[in-house]
């Protein structure tokens, strides 16, 4: 078990595209509520299975397995909820952290979102120039919120 | 992936319980509905995380996997539904397959029940003298089922 503490931003512009080569991520839900997810991933051939506990703030506890890939590949495409998310993860490190940015694709097209990985929730971080607004509290761009009201079907996109 | 072919039966007396040393399981349910499980295991001091697809008759669809013990007991004691299952499983060979045996503790003390593994839903299957009535498609005996209705509450034990 760790304690995963991240904060997540909206991102501006392109600037951030060339900084990294990106990673194509398909996951899906077993299970997603506001006390527990159970998530399949595949990120390039790397299957994973996780498990997330409640939020609290910008922290929660976080188990994760990786699995063979074709069992991620069968889960996916047998038991998870629809739709799936699609998005390629770029990694970027930036003045000590990695940031993920996230373009996501499918029923989320058109949302690029930027996360951090923090070991301290007081931790100071240095914000690179394409960071705009930040989001980390709100529910609607977890990932599960997104495989249930994808961000093409909202009303206010930011 | 494997599929999960089993048979599931009453248990007839003590013969048995001189036949093999029982080894204590403590398990819990991420999730469980008719399409779904997720079930958190520590069988003696090894953890194991295991999804399980819908039944179709006495075969199901299983994913099972490795997890560290502490994790194991982490999650059964802040994520799992209750109440948790408890029993200690008897592996006893018999004519060629393993008949694991569980008697079960807790809420679901007074049950005994008698499980074979089986290659393919058709084969012949000999029956040692202490196994009872097949229960091998009443749902109430699954143990998703009796960690929501626990054998205690059964108004009509068999």
């Amino acid at each position: 078990m760790a304690m995963e503490i991240e904060r997540k931003f909206l991102v501006v512009g392109d600037a951030w595209r060339s900084l990294a080569i990106g990673v194509a991520y398909r996951q899906g839900y077993l299970l997603s509520n506001k006390h527990l997810t159970v998530r399949v991933r595949m990120a390039g051939d790397t299957g994973y299975l996780t498990i997330k506990g409640a939020t609290d703030g910008i922290s929660r506890t976080e188990f994760e397995y990786a699995i063979p890939a074709n069992d991620a590949a069968e889960l996916l495409d047998t038991l998870c909820e629809r739709p799936l998310i699609e998005k390629v993860r770029y990694r970027i490190p930036w003045q000590g952290l990695v940031w993920e940015v996230d373009e996501f694709a499918g029923a989320n097209q058109g949302l690029v979102i930027a996360e951090v990985e923090l070991s301290d929730p007081e931790q100071l971080v240095s914000l690179p120039a394409w960071i705009g607004k930040e989001v980390s509290y709100d529910p609607r761009y977890y990932n599960a919120q997104l495989a249930k009201h994808p961000y093409s079907e909202w009303k206010d996109q930011d």
